[in-house]
């Protein structure tokens, strides 16, 4: 396989890597996200994650980057990467239960509540507008800006979007088995409340049924002026989906090879009904001789804080495919 | 008078006006500090400032942007320059009460205490690293940095850390009459507790006795590689007196006249002895009709949320004297 499913055509100066952190009470319910020890738990994961990537250890829990079943984050990826290229991240909440532990661009959103039951994203438009200041703020700064994001729970959140806007979607798990009736179940319960309340405006669906890091989002890509690149799967092709129903202009998407290849979701015919590009990273975690990240390959974790968007950007900064899987295998074995 | 006291050899393209905003408990002490409509109300006044900066106008509270006995407030005066020069601030959180209401860079530190009975910031050293980070961060994307503060009770805690350092200081006031006996007593018994435990590091004596905005105002002074300029009066010389204890490089301080003229404080005198350079605005608001900014003449509120460096800014960007006051005006006069 190759590294980039496609090399783009693109010149830059000033890159980019941001995350947007944020929380959605789903998260919670047991059995929808593998991201913590326990579901509560999931609510911590983007302040452990920001940290990690930031400081290059988490010290204010004692805790190891490495999903419950023994395999390196995503955000170990992202870490590495930043290391590689000496780039520093932009970190940037968007509504979490708990105070990071790194400095954020904030702009004081909430934790998304269950959309089964209430509006999810109360303050959606109000995201959305900030989101835009941000991307007029990072045009300033940067010519390529990579966005990744951290919202455990947020590929149910994705669905929802996604077929509140119409799309037939199924969406990707950071679990093996993928806990496709249970999202079902609740996107169920949430489209018939955004139904029977005859929501279409595409910033009303968010606040019915997304969470705090898709307006942001969305923000940032309408006024940002250089290349811009959603990096992660569902999640950020929810975040497409709005932005088209906006009738904005779309960014471009990049993810691993990994979510492509998850036979329980539909990326990639989600992706040609949206009209968006979706690039592809294969890191080759199968040949790495390590047995957490080869468990990426039978789709386990697959992506996550950005970790596809980082080793796309690495590669276009001139690193190449060995020394990125060398970086990232050095720094997951420091872990282990 | 000249509008500038001196106009400095420096080139630049990418100018940035940033704000560190703060709270220290001593505001809500009577008589300490006069931003804000009562001692409690103090702790919300720079989100007010911050709001009214990038909005224009302050829809989260039913207040206008005026001091109590009717001044403009120096947001006023930054709002106007950054809409005359078309500047997108930046405001970064240093520890406040309350949630702002637009978008910060936010270190998620605590609202300062009061020294009198306990560590100020405790976490002094923790906003010294962020302010770090920060500079880093934004050198990359800007080569002139002018640096104000919204921190109510920030003179008191000025006082406090310049006379720690061994300064003869007296501070400044936004009140006509500087309540000088109110801040000598808090400063004598703060200034005991650092006696007592033989506190002499720089950054401890912040720990014990500072606000939330210094530490990361010095750490970002450490690290910003393009012009730097901190802009206020008593309370930027306290943050330089931090960065020459700690032997870091100097930035340049820029302020009102009015500072420099407040006879119950000796700006001029510190700043030798600190050994820092210090420009001078003088905006002539004597001459403009407008009743309200006729006071910071005779010495009410004087300077804040970084006027002085806004005005300063603004002139260096090539705007006339006559424009940056016109503008100044008109902006004052459409709140009235």
């Amino acid at each position: 396989m190759k590294f980039l499913s496609e090399i783009p055509d693109i010149t830059f100066k000033k890159p980019l890597f941001c995350a947007i952190l944020g929380n959605t009470l789903l998260s919670t319910l047991p059995g929808v996200s593998g991201a913590g020890s326990t579901p509560e738990n999931t609510l911590l994961t983007p302040v452990l994650d920001a940290e990690l990537i930031e400081h290059g250890v988490i010290s204010s829990y004692p805790i190891k980057p490495n999903t419950p079943t023994g395999c390196p984050t995503p955000a170990s990826i992202t870490r590495s990467m930043m290391e590689l290229c000496d780039l520093q991240p932009l970190f940037i909440n968007a509504g979490l239960r708990h105070h990071p532990t790194v400095t954020c661009l904030d702009v004081y959103g909430d934790v998304g509540e269950d959309p089964r039951s209430r509006d999810a994203v109360p303050r959606a438009q109000v995201l959305f507008e900030q989101g835009k200041l941000i991307g007029k703020f990072l045009s300033k700064s940067s010519d390529l800006l990579v966005i990744g994001e951290s919202v455990p729970g947020g590929t149910t959140t994705a669905l929802c979007i996604l077929r509140a806007l119409g799309y037939e979607a199924s969406v990707s798990s950071s679990f093996v088995e993928n806990p496709v009736s249970r999202k079902e179940e609740i996107c169920r319960v949430a489209l018939a409340r955004i139904s029977a309340d005859h929501i279409t405006a595409p910033m009303d669906v968010v606040k019915y049924t997304g969470d705090p890091m898709m307006p942001v989002a969305a923000g940032i890509s309408s006024t940002y002026t250089g290349h811009l690149f959603l990096a992660g799967g569902t999640q950020m092709l929810a975040v497409c989906a709005i932005i088209k129903a906006m009738g904005l202009n779309l960014p471009s998407v990049v993810t691993t090879s990994y979510v492509r290849d998850d036979s329980t979701a539909n990326l990639e015919q989600i992706a040609r009904q949206i009209g968006v590009k979706i690039l592809y990273v294969d890191p080759g975690f199968g040949e790495l001789g390590h047995a957490g990240l080869a468990r990426y390959c039978i789709g386990e974790v697959k992506e996550g804080m950005g970790a596809g968007g980082a080793m796309y950007l690495a590669y276009l900064l001139g690193h190449s495919p060995e020394e990125i899987r060398a970086k990232i295998l050095s720094t997951v074995n420091a872990y282990s």
